[in-house]
């Protein structure tokens, strides 16, 4: 039996602030590997929370870009040959050195071999897994429930982070629902890719991966708020998102964060 | 001799029209091999008109993708020794499940070996050859006119749909004119690449591919005309046509649909 | 001892503006190895001051590209085998038709393969050679000053162009500063990269390797600053600058470029 613990709002509230103001302060190094669709969006999202990403996949150089980052993500979008070797290696150097890592295992839903390479790198221990609804249903043989979440989490040991209408976030105890957001965010290609290289982020500022996986969705659920409101459609929102990132301020993000 | 039938005015921006609705309604997933440099704008403009774009390349993966699709998109551009296996198996995918695909042979008149692939992809009999005039001539060793176009589509059987200042579209016995769109369409780069992947989605919806490809680049001359007006230049042209593919209407598309 | 000669402030402008016009005259083709998240943004800026950005990377296609342009980019941002293969036979090709090239060496303060890499790359003599302080630092094993510039580009017989709030530009005998940008672009991902690719444009119009460096970064950082007055971020002001770039005038560009 599972008991989940509610985070308290506040609480929450003003860990995604401390976050940010962290995030804000260092000039963090993020590893992406991530889909060529994303590699763009990504790196500005990263960037205009003051981070430093990189993004390369060569076999040759990529443990000493993992050995010299503060966290990784892997993202499985148009995954190949080289990315796969590129996440064994970085997926070593990352256990080897105790980094935090991030795995989001997009499209597992629509191609079997991608789905078994998921479950494999959830073997390997990620800090979080960030996946939409079809792709939690694909790996986890359960249509996404608190139940479910809370129990997929637990057996994997990993924080599970759900991206929907609301965000659900597990680590298989506490539990948190983020209900930021806009329908745009879902209208452009990468922002879900973009999010969880934010989650990789607050990962290397923040030791507990729950708040941390819970600040990023807030950060850039309230960012796709703001943004929604001055755009005219996808293409301005994705402009205007990466400005509201930039010039998100903590008073901003602690008024309008809507964590449970 | 070729004896071209016109297509009435109001005809094709009634079935232009009633594509678009179509393509709105139905969550379309279209599958693209394209250039690195479009993956990303290409996506965004699928996203605006309501597909599911997948850009997978891996030769492990892509016949599920293609198989699980509704239309494909083969763009030459950046082409290499991975997407030259992932279109044999992807065009051999489409094959057997019946999928219509595009052909855009991007720079077939630059480099001999990639007009040489570009014939034999034509030979494997793609729905729409999309290209601008340099491209026709590389790979019909002639310049464009209204023969030429016809001669082509119907030795080939193909649409040949030729972008330009007015764009050309035949089967070999219609051919139909586009005069839709702003120089600014060819001052930002991939909205000829996605013009190609917005021909591929309308096949998906609609059996006959002359009227589909005179539909997508009415379309998209359409948004075009609209992003212009509002756009200081090419950068914000770009963010511009994808919010106005978004929110393009029936009655806006047909008032100014100019297709002859 | 080495003696700079400071080049006047009016004789660089005027040049920067007649650099520019050559630009606008021209169609140029610009080809560019460059990695994978600075290929849209770089293609648009080229596309901006008027030249035909390629972006193919394949072994077998690489040579005739690269014959058939005027210039030639070299970025080692996200390297791989790929290419690392299309450099040797791009820079082969380069130096066969004696086409002008830019290094960029992304990141060789980063990884020690990398700076090896640009070690055996300058060898082979690009004309000039665009990079930030760090990397400065990692080639030239010495902090960045006037005086460690002009040795450096004396030794390598190339034109070094280091970038940074003032940018550094010198032959080894002239020295030129170029105040002109803004620090938001250091806050979007490819600036720094699309400068270099606007450095190779530059050659091709201009014989003198350091007025075209000089004009080049001229040019984007004057761009850069009207656009950081019309943004609200770092999403804008990727959009503006490539708006500015397509408008920026001769009288704009002479009256605003600070060159000493």
């Amino acid at each position: 039996m599972h008991h989940p613990q509610a985070t308290s709002r506040n609480d929450a509230a003003l860990a995604a602030c401390d976050i940010l103001a962290r995030l804000r302060s260092r000039r963090l190094r993020v590893h992406c590997i991530t889909n060529a669709v994303a590699q763009n969006f990504t790196a500005n999202v990263l960037l205009a929370v003051g981070c430093i990403p990189s993004m390369t996949l060569s076999a040759e150089e990529i443990d000493s870009f993992v050995t010299s980052a503060q966290a990784l993500l892997v993202n499985l979008g148009t995954f190949d040959a080289e990315r796969r070797e590129a996440t064994a290696i970085a997926v070593e150097a990352a256990t080897r050195n105790k980094l935090p890592w991030v795995l989001d295992p997009v499209f597992a839903d629509r191609v079997k071999p991608r789905a078994t390479f998921a479950r494999e790198l959830i073997d390997r221990r990620p800090a979080v897994v960030r996946l939409n609804h079809s792709e939690f249903a694909a790996l986890s043989d359960s249509s996404l429930s608190h139940d479910s979440a809370l129990s997929y989490a637990s057996s994997n040991r990993i924080v599970v982070a759900v991206s929907g209408e609301t965000d659900l976030i597990t680590d298989g105890q506490r539990i948190a629902a983020v209900s930021n957001g806009d329908p745009l965010m879902a209208k452009i290609t990468a922002v879900g890719c973009a999010g969880s290289a934010l989650v990789a982020a607050c990962l290397g500022v923040e030791a507990d991966p729950f708040r941390a996986a819970t600040a990023a969705l807030a950060i850039i659920g309230v960012a796709g708020e703001l943004a929604a409101e001055k755009s005219n459609g996808p293409g301005s929102f994705a402009v205007a998102i990466i400005d509201r990132l930039h010039c998100l301020d903590e008073s901003t993000l602690s008024a309008r964060a809507r964590i449970s």
